[in-house]
């Protein structure tokens, strides 16, 4: 499948930093944003090679098509899509959750000879706005693929993601949506809730001392806390269950331990928490290797 | 009150560091460690300018002791302070934990003429051992004393610290251990937790998935669960009633948060995770305010 003209839809702080991360690339850039001043920074930012006024012939022009929108958005524009894109070119996205995007997008490209392949590129900050783009967010990051009917549109789509610097692992939306719920929703829900926890409703004395009390372990664990609440809204209302599954898998340990305190039973919090540390020094070892 | 031999017990990471720290300061630095080969190897990387090969020496010589030991072993210890500490000198400690000691160190010290003044230098990492000390861990550190029985040595304690880059607090032993409790160690209970419910008891395939899936947001929320598992028994073991009420403050955001998803409420959700950002933001903000 020969791709040249890739059309980033939506350019905020990921599409826009995928489009610099695409310069001098195989590709020739297209971009459309919905608001003018967006289309004229990212001109100005070389983040594409041109831009257009309207979906329409923008869509019109792509071979690849990657909708860097919010998720609750993108059925609609799924309908676009399907009116203007040329049969035989790839749509793909780049949202947090898969089920609800592969759904829509199976329903609105139905015999339309359109290709569909769900991406998930691991890659952001905790800011957002093309303002705050930069080259290499997607530089050495991993991603997902979730397969669609076309081998040879997946495989345009891997092809892609390399250029842009990710390395793609293929998996079903199902496992995908299980899997980020365990290794990032939750984990966007805890800090928050630490957060809240210690910060909330302090006199500003005992807030000075609290200041001055913390060290870098509150910085850490709490830093997901500060991302955007409009995104994660979105993100954990669109995959629930999920969530709500992973929370429990939480729970339980954090019932363990608070259980193992109230008992006094030490010994086993020090083998507990020694299992943790043991097998989050293993990811982090695996980590490291698997990055060379 | 002139403060010229300071004796460091125990050359682990914080002990050797701190002798590290104060290398070209206004005193003379003794140490005294268990382990033979510790004591060698504080002298050959200079973190101390004289070694003693007995505790009873060591002692009879000290302005200010600074015990650097594991919080169960400092009753014992200052047992033999108060056999051979001059009487006038004072004695302080950089236990995680204020109450078990403060209370320990007033009866061991009663009528002695000996001065007990609690520190807690919030420094340190997720290493131990002497071979990992380095002369900037307390390099603009924030610290806690906890004053004793006499003001003239709570100020050398204070000038000491601020010798080795330590920003000193006044608190009570009390308001210490529940402040830390909120802001440390709850974190490292629920790092702990979110690295077992994450990685425990996967197949090698679903483990090489979650490694390929997981970004930055796991590695740093659980990067404190990689720290030293009998350090912090001991830590929670020590405060057991401020780490259970510090886990409450906790899990009524944490329900909270189930609350609304399971009830499909996101408005509140978004509402919720706003205020969390809220909160960590502005915190970082005077943070980065008052270091300056």
């Amino acid at each position: 499948m020969e791709v040249r003209n890739v059309l980033i839809v939506g350019l905020g702080l990921l599409g826009g930093s995928l489009g610099m991360a695409l310069k001098g690339k195989q590709y020739r850039r297209l971009g459309w944003s919905r608001r003018e001043e967006t289309r004229a920074l990212a001109l100005k930012m070389d983040a594409v090679d041109e831009i257009f006024a309207t979906p329409e012939e923008a869509l019109k022009e792509a071979d690849l098509t990657i909708l860097c929108l919010p998720v609750p958005v993108i059925p609609e524009f799924l309908q676009i899509c399907r009116k203007f894109c040329k049969p035989g070119s790839v749509i793909t996205d780049i949202g947090s959750v898969k089920g609800v995007i592969v759904d829509a997008a199976r329903k609105a490209l139905a015999d339309s000879g359109i290709h569909f392949t769900g991406s998930h590129p691991m890659a952001g900050t905790e800011k957002s706005g093309l303002e705050n783009a930069f080259a290499t967010l997607y530089h050495n990051a991993d991603g997902f693929i979730t397969p669609g009917d076309s081998p040879e549109a997946d495989d345009a789509v891997v092809e892609f993601w390399a250029a842009a610097g990710v390395r793609i692992t293929r998996i079903s939306p199902e496992d995908h949506d299980d899997l980020v719920a365990h290794t990032s929703h939750v984990l966007h829900i805890v800090a928050s809730a630490l957060a809240l926890a210690i910060l909330e409703g302090k006199s500003p004395e005992e807030t000075a001392l609290r200041f001055a009390g913390c060290a870098t372990g509150f910085r850490d664990t709490s830093r997901i806390a500060s991302s955007n609440p409009a995104m994660w809204r979105e993100i954990v209302e669109n995959n629930r269950m999920a969530v709500l599954n992973a929370m429990s898998g939480f729970d339980k340990w954090y019932a363990h331990f608070r259980e193992l305190i109230q008992n006094g039973n030490f010994d086993e919090f020090e083998k507990v928490f020694a299992e943790g540390k043991r097998l989050r020094d293993s990811w982090t070892a695996y980590k490291e290797n698997y990055k060379k």
